[in-house]
């Protein structure tokens, strides 16, 4: 019995089949459970990464569950074999959770300027851009270049572009300005760009023009109906206005991962695998797909990618693993929407209970506190961003604030502009620099 | 007023002059303050390296100080200037204190199979290298090769070194065994190198000793007088002896940064700047060297290169230049031997107090816990390390366990014995693996 991925629905499968009379074998690439509902704290230099993860081993310690450290590359319904590097692992019964990827619209050309939020890697690269643009503004003298700097847009207005773009402007409006000296980061431009004509689309209108007033009271320039059709090092083109930026953020498309592919099944337009009402992959009984790789149709209406259904089909199939191991016939599954929330800052969210009570501001954000620290997994990790919550709530302050890499010599040229009393320029100095920026700078 | 290096002695130095009419440049190549002494609790899983840094603008925040990202290449005392990435800066007072750096005694080669432990980055790829290890000895059916993944080598008994060691034979004792299937990683081996004739060769006779007992104690196999000749990516050479293993740290050699030989002034053998008294730079009073940097005998005794020292020679560098502001003449420095402590693991430690009072077992431990804390920069930082060494003390658990990086493929190959009962091996299985290990492998 082996169960492919170790996220939301992949553990729920593993813990599901715990006192099963069955060896579970789990694989993922990484060896933690990453919670990315908060992945984006952590991009934002609110939470560190461990806050949010625990190694997969120690939360399935148990008798009948073996993890490996692997990538599945493909798997061979036929021959019922895993194909992973390092060698094939067979199975009696398979569980395919390895969820979704990014998904440029067919730019893949995009992703180096325009970073994605999907991993540990994603966060702590975002943070370093985001970072790494205040300290390049603050050194840049040419006005024109610094407000590039000073510019940060994120493609998509789904959950994990508002979380990014409304925590930004937290960010820049709250925490950093007393830090910089020469720039003004209050002043920074933080833009959302949409391709639909509104935030959050798959919230009810109402909600959704809710969000965009918050984020708009945040700070954000938000714009629904912008295609993006280029992105570079230098900004971004939607139609043909070019908004000049430093910074791009990838919030926008998903896609199934591409093991999906390799199935040779049928596979819905997003690259998921159309399974049954059983999660099992038509005409293979034994094995399964659930979680963000799943398309199923329920009601008329596709179950969402989010990680409650995740998580409730983790459950679901491990109890159909069961039911095959004492001979009796599989159960259909069906999606039970308790709700679902999406923040947008510090006091402001929205989000449905039951598909019917339509919550926002203050008492959503509560709800989404709450949910977010009941399904975080493990003690140290509730108790750890609990304070880190109250923390930030406290002082405004973004603490873990880490560029790592050496990155100095990336930035602009250093001026007098940069220099200390640059703030109240010195007319013949500045000149001086800028004529012959090479010259050295006085500092008093 | 320039100083390079955000540091111990460099964030004293710059907090030493918040009040004196000058403006202030500090430059460093990171954006935080990193408190080097937890940063072994980094590299094994107990700390996240939020928990230990601080952004340097939030700790200097103030009128009179501007922070640069930038790194500095040299510095040119005749011009007055310091040459960095991106452009010069010129200086009337410049205080260096830009640390120290590992030294592989004229095996640069080494470092790419050994690495230390003094930045963010070089704890990160210490913790990752152990956990894969591990990783990979669960995979690996090879009883022999095995036993290479799970030998731990550290080179250098010093602080960092015998800190290392200790925490890592816990780790593998006490905080990893119920996680592994397959292997027991209480039994990986953990080697602690020394050259010379015992460890912590810098604290009295009777610590050294009594150190080494507790090493031992906790499972470290200690070897003094053993002098490495070689080290590649499959073990270290000792004289004749090999010793094969996948994972070895550098805990050994530090020299001064290379910024001290682009001064052209007298320097030490370990590339440190012979200072004068006032911490001054023979021949340019305007030019002072702190901290790990700086090279200054008193008593017949070299001024240790540790927090402590430098801190205090941050404070008294900025008390010379306020003399120098105010046309007073300079002090000179003397080091006040406050003590200083060697943490082993969990409960024991050594320590010097005042040069007298001789501290090892619990009450060191006791007072190597309320210093480090004390001296934690960070309101937030202090009550987070609190909580994960009460967390740590009383799971025994090590949480913060990321492969955040895709390394998968660099393990061994899968074959049955990694796999779900492979513990009770199953013979013929195995034997088939072992014939053809392209076989695939069932899984029950």
């Amino acid at each position: 019995m082996v169960i492919v991925g170790g996220g939301f629905g992949g553990l729920q499968a593993a813990l599901g089949l715990k006192r099963a009379p069955v060896d579970v074998t789990v694989l993922d690439r990484y060896n933690h459970h990453l919670f990315q509902p908060l992945l984006y704290q952590v991009a934002t230099a609110v939470l560190s990464p461990g806050d949010i993860s625990a190694p997969i081993r120690q939360v399935l310690r148990g008798r009948n569950t073996t993890v490996l450290l692997a990538e599945a590359r493909a798997v061979d319904l036929g021959r019922k074999v895993v194909v992973c590097d390092g060698g094939d692992i067979s199975y009696d019964s398979l569980v395919l959770a390895t969820g979704a990827t990014h998904s440029y619209f067919g730019h893949p050309e995009w992703a180096r300027f325009a970073p994605g939020l999907k991993t540990i890697d994603d966060a702590r690269e975002i943070r370093e851009r985001v970072l790494l643009a205040f300290e390049a503004a603050e050194r840049e003298p040419d006005p024109e270049r610094q407000r590039e700097w000073l510019t940060l847009v994120i493609i998509g207005a789904g959950p994990t572009g508002v979380e990014l773009a409304g925590a930004l402007a937290y960010m820049t409006r709250h925490s950093l300005p007393r830090d910089f000296r020469r720039v003004d980061t209050s002043q920074a431009r933080v833009l959302l760009l949409e391709g639909l004509p509104r935030v959050l689309n798959t919230y009810p209108e109402k909600l959704s023009e809710k969000a965009r007033g918050d984020l708009e009271r945040l700070g954000v320039e938000v714009r629904t109906g912008a295609m993006v059709t280029g992105v570079d090092d230098e900004g971004v083109t939607v139609g043909d206005t070019r908004i000049r930026a430093r910074t791009v953020l990838w919030g926008a498309g998903v896609a199934a991962s591409p093991l999906a592919r390799t199935l040779g099944v049928p596979l819905d337009k997003a690259g998921r695998v159309k399974v049954e009402t059983t999660l099992a992959i038509p005409g293979h009984e034994n094995a399964f797909v659930i979680g963000d790789l799943a398309s199923l149709v329920q009601d008329g209406k596709p179950v969402p990618g989010i990680a409650p259904a995740a998580m409730q089909m983790g459950r679901h199939v491990a109890k159909n693993i069961r039911h095959q191991l004492a001979g009796r016939p599989l159960e259909s599954f069906r999606y039970h929407d308790k709700g679902s929330f999406a923040v947008i800052g510090c006091g402001s969210a929205i989000g449905v209970l039951f598909d019917k009570v339509r919550l926002s501001g203050r008492p959503a954000w509560l709800m989404w506190l709450g949910i977010h620290i009941t399904f975080l997994i493990g003690f140290r990790n509730k108790v750890a961003v609990m304070l880190e919550w109250a923390y930030t709530f406290l002082t405004q302050r973004r603490d873990v604030r880490l560029i790592t890499g050496l990155h100095a010599n990336r930035l602009p040229p250093i001026r007098s502009a940069s220099l200390p009393g640059g703030s109240e320029a010195r007319p013949e100095e500045a000149r001086m620099a800028l004529e012959h920026g090479s010259e050295p700078v006085h500092v008093h």
